[in-house]
């Protein structure tokens, strides 16, 4: 009974789209998972990509709004760089458009690393080990650019992809690697028509929608675009990892995922879901949790 | 020529010692892990001991004092957590007689993970997770207690040693395994009296030594003792893995090892050491990088 709504969804291919001018070398991406977890490029030396986008905690720091330079609060949730490398734009209002644009800028954003791209440059200039594997991966005369350093970070988020999950399973032939609560669940994700924007491989469209999640006053797109239909729009939110991402939406103002399914429902879809409904919604969506990547922390000069 | 000088010192041995209240296990182990990196045990969630003693960075900060909540910066340099588990007391000042009697202090401190206990065990008490591991590794009815929160956290700190430097491998007979600059600055480190201070496997002998380096107005083992010998007066620090734990000293003041040994010869010694001793020492000390512990990032709930 659940073969025509299996048919509406596509896997997560093991490996990310690589664009043309920043080919995926196994050097560059140890340089890429270097720069990652290295807090000394930051205005105290304290914060780190990984700091917000932490491992252990499902590739984001599990509060509703990031803490970064100076123990500032953002206006935002930190969303998870996990399978960040399918989605077509980056951030929640898109102003992205690829991983290399996005990386410089956590590390000006004075609430976030803090440090300017000279004096980043600078940092890493300071470490021999930094020159040696910048001119490995990039060859040239002035290898260690912000431009090799958005590249490098970028190759190594494109090998957080997190195949695998239960769901996966299910669609490659394995009946039972879900459970018929959780089929019915996925029945209920087309049929109510989440589907509709959480789609692909990836559970988003890409595309973006005017929500008001609660307590938001967020202008979202709109501060991109300043289009008038862009007020209050945010990409749809890839549900890949979904039950790690917690605390959810933009401004990480729900802590339980059954309560953001209802508000998605309310507002989205104008529905108001039953508590099965509900609950089998949130049991689809804990199969969509992948193989977590796999490496070493690395030993930073 | 270098038979007698080598006669002083003793491999770092692959196991620490451990304690009879609180033997190793497996589940143990890995429990500690997990609290080790939980940023939830912190006032704002953003706070775990691997802020301070991360592993990518010689599980130290690499920052001369130490920046904990509300980036805040406390007065001393955060130490390795390598090798503790082999030391006699915890803290530049000693004022931790075990790694259990440790744990609890950085968690409380407001300038670190400014937490109460209660509401650390609160925190914990709310995942099932931490609920069913704490029972199985414990046992009893109620064991999510600040106490087996520090014997999980120490067992895992006992599994963070250093085995097989270069220097050690050269103690167990691989002569090729230093050079000969690391085996004259051997040679130095006994005859200048280093090994005074710096010996036994961990190359500390667990004393206090008053000592003021540059800039510090730190009172420290007299902050415990409040005996007037003990004004000044600092634990011997451990040389593991020296290259990895800079920048040095209690208030983190110097950033180059040959610094922080020119200081150590005129300050310990009442010598002034030549450019050839200081660099023959600096290798040999470089020489004591043993292996990192390997483990994975845990996942945490
Ligand atoms: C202080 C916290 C913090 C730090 C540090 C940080 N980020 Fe982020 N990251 C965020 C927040 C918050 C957002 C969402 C911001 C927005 O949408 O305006 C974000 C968004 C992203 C995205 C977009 C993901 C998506 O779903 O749209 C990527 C990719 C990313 N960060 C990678 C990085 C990299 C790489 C670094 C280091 C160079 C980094 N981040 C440093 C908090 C942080
Ligand atoms: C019209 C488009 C649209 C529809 C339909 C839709 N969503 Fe969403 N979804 C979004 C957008 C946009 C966001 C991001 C909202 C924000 O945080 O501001 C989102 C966010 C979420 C989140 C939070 C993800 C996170 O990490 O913060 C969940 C869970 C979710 N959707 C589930 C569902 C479910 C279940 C349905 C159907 C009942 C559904 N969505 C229907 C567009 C949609
Ligand atoms: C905000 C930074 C910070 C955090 C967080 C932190 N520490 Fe520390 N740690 C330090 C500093 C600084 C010292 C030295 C303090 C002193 O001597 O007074 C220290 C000392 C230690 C020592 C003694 C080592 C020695 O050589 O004497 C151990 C062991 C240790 N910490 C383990 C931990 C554990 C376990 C946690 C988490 C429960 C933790 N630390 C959290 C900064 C931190
Ligand atoms: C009388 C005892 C004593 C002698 C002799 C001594 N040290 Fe030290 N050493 C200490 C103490 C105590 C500290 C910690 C000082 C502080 O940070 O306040 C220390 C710290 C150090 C440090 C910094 C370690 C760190 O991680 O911060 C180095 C390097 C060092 N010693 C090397 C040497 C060398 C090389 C010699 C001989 C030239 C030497 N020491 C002689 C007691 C001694
Ligand atoms: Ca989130
Ligand atoms: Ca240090
Ligand atoms: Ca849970
Ligand atoms: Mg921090």
């Amino acid at each position: 009974p659940y073969a025509k709504f299996k048919e509406l969804f596509k896997p997560l291919p093991a490996i990310a789209p690589i664009p043309a001018d920043n080919p995926q070398t196994e050097a560059k991406v140890e340089l890429g998972k270097m720069l990652y977890f290295d807090a000394r490029l930051s205005g105290d030396g304290t914060i780190a990509c990984a700091t917000c986008h932490n491992p252990a905690l499902g590739f984001t720091d599990r509060i509703p709004r990031a803490i970064g330079h100076g123990a500032a609060r953002g206006p935002r949730n930190s969303p998870t760089t996990l399978n960040a490398a399918f989605l077509t734009s980056q951030f929640w209002d898109g102003r992205a458009p690829t991983l290399e644009a996005q990386a410089l800028g956590p590390l000006q954003a004075n609430i976030e690393h803090n440090i300017t791209l000279d004096k980043a440059i600078a940092v890493l200039k300071g470490f021999p080990e930094y020159q040696k594997r910048f001119a490995e991966v990039f060859g040239g005369k002035d290898p260690v650019t912000p431009d090799n350093l958005a590249k490098a970070i970028a190759a190594f988020e494109r090998t957080l992809i997190t195949p695998n999950s239960p769901f996966d399973r299910y669609l490659a032939g394995d009946e039972s690697a879900i459970s018929t609560q959780q089929k019915k669940g996925m029945k209920s994700f087309v049929e109510k028509g989440c589907v509709g924007c959480h789609n692909g491989p990836n559970f988003t469209d890409g595309n973006f929608y005017a929500i008001k999640v609660p307590g938001s006053t967020d202008e979202g797109r709109y501060t991109v675009t300043k289009k008038e239909s862009d007020k209050h729009a945010f990409r749809t939110q890839t549900l890949r990892n979904v039950a790690l991402t917690y605390p959810y939406f933009n401004n990480g103002s729900v802590w339980k995922l059954d309560e953001a399914v209802k508000i998605m429902g309310k507002e989205m879809l104008k529905t108001d879901l039953s508590k099965d409904e509900v609950d089998d919604l949130v049991a689809f969506l804990h199969g969509l949790t992948g193989e977590m990547p796999k490496f070493t922390i690395p030993a930073l000069p």
